[in-house]
């Protein structure tokens, strides 16, 4: 017996900034976090929703993150814009640099916004995704901690290292994909190990570099990358793409850094924006029919597009206006309130 | 008992040059081609050295492949360069096209070049490691032939979608990959075939779509990618980035387009340089030794690095300047010269 509660859209919006103001983030950064708060929780995406708001208030209270910190937009190149969020939640950088990115992109054709010295709880979707609905397509890559070991490897040095993906398309929800490169997320073993459930195989070594199937044998050793040594190679591109590329820490950096609190990882971002106009020579419109084909070619044959079943929450809880959440965690959330 | 023959450096370009201009390869292309070809030999990739003059002359003699068509360079836009082939092999056009893709990479911080209407034979590490000799990080992907079924699918829509990225190193040879994004080269399937193994488990289906460990069932069906959902998503990106983005073919119309000839496909290809100078707003330096901090405790752990056997290889044969090749691919390379 689940009970859940229904929230109104405007519920969520004001449940998330009332806790995160209480908390001591100031009203811009209270509503950049909840717009991605909000935009998770609209497509039932409940590990990235309002159950994020408590590593939010914890990193705040730990006093390493701020809530004030006003972002530094830099025009650091004809196509590279840096944000530096001076210690605060990416997100407030991301917001403020994007206009910016856009147009960098339309302007030559791509370009690259790179956010440094932030903190980073959130998913990568909903930034792509805002480059998609500007007609661009999108890349989004970022380091977390050394979890991970690289193939071959014995001990944890890579994150869990996300990649995300946006192609716009006409009069519907973009094409787009965020996966973690390692095989499973954190969150999933310690689940597993919660319920006293073997892991399948592939997924962790032990302290020894050895394989296991213990998740708390894998919690102490390490978490393998997704695909062998091609998802292997790939968290290694991230972790230089979104570390030394644009000045900002490795996966290892970030997590001797942080000294094992459970704050949301110190570390950089990169995004890329293409214009399909630009890089076409002016031939978006009949390139983004061939697109289509692709893409029904794949459903033609019973296959599906990733973000499908997200995309359909998102759309069927914009039609009610409202989303569903666990009571408890509803309760739960109810703590965080410092106001009445 | 295997036999070998060795040859000098000078004795592989020669090689290369004299088959490429007998078979109708105009010198620009011929050198072009040859740079590639034995690059690819200099470090044991013989899968992509000179035996693989035996698909440019298949290419050229079917009269689809042009041996003396003009790349056009286009200026396309501040960070973009588009290089038409002309329906040539692609090499001639990357090469030409190379030099200014560097320039605007380091003007505007991040460039893209779309190479369009090629046939495509070879590895993508010498273009990506072109650029990290340059001082950049680059990028690069392309679509093949739709033998590549999406995960959940039932049939060929995918190409084997390579995906290839190099990283400067000061004084020794770049961090390189290049990997398909099918679980499996196609040529493997068929040495299975050939040597009537069965294939190991995921990494192809049926013609109905079902799992299959038959080499002949697979060829028949449809390739898998590596990864699950992950690598297939990876897949669909590629086609994506490196056809419609680009205003050219997806590996389904380029399949459509070929009719099952044994020729080289033809197709788009796209490279991304970034700048880590200007990436890192001017600190280069202190994060190319964080990148050597990641390579090393990649190695102090036992693993490796991608390209380390190449890169190898290509040191040793540059050292002794000479290679080693199959005495029975030399003999079967004679037969492809039309001069004495």
């Amino acid at each position: 017996m689940s009970e859940h509660i229904t929230l109104s859209l405007e519920d969520v919006r004001d449940l998330s900034e009332s806790i995160l103001s209480d908390n001591g983030f100031n009203s811009a950064h209270a509503q950049a976090i909840t717009d991605i708060i909000y935009t998770n929780q609209l497509g039932d995406c409940h590990s990235h929703g309002l159950y994020r708001l408590f590593m939010c208030t914890e990193s705040i209270r730990s006093g390493r993150v701020s809530g004030t910190a006003e972002p530094t937009i830099v025009d650091a190149g004809p196509a590279v814009v840096r944000a530096d969020a001076n210690d605060g939640i990416s997100l407030l950088a991301m917001k403020a640099a994007m206009p910016l990115l856009i147009e960098k992109a339309k302007k030559n054709g791509v370009a690259a916004l790179a956010i440094n010295r932030c903190f980073h709880f959130s998913a990568l979707w909903p930034e792509v995704e805002m480059l998609s609905e500007a007609g661009l397509a999108g890349m989004a890559m970022l380091p977390s901690h050394a979890w991970v070991a690289p193939a071959g490897g014995k001990r944890g040095l890579l994150g869990t290292n996300p990649f995300a993906f946006s192609w716009p398309r006409h009069n519907q929800a973009p094409f787009t994909f965020d996966f973690a490169t390692s095989q499973f997320a954190r969150g999933e073993i310690e689940l597993y190990r919660r319920a006293g459930k073997p892991l399948p195989e592939g997924v962790a070594i032990d302290q020894n570099g050895q394989p296991t199937t213990d998740a708390e044998a894998a919690l102490n050793g390490a978490m393998l990358t997704f695909g062998g040594h091609k998802g292997s190679a790939l968290s290694l591109m991230i972790e230089l793409m979104a570390g030394p590329l644009i000045d900002d820490l490795t996966s290892k950096e970030s997590m001797d850094a942080a000294g094992g609190k459970p704050e949301a990882p110190y570390h950089g971002e990169i995004i890329l924006a293409f214009d399909p106009n630009m890089l076409s020579g002016g031939r978006a419109a009949q390139n983004s029919e061939r697109a289509e084909r692709l893409f029904a070619d794949v459903i033609d044959q019973g296959a599906r597009l990733p973000s499908q079943r997200r995309q359909a929450a998102q759309a069927y809880n914009t039609q009610r206006q409202a989303v569903e959440i666990p009571q408890a965690l509803y309760n739960d959330l109810q703590q965080l309130k410092t106001s009445p």
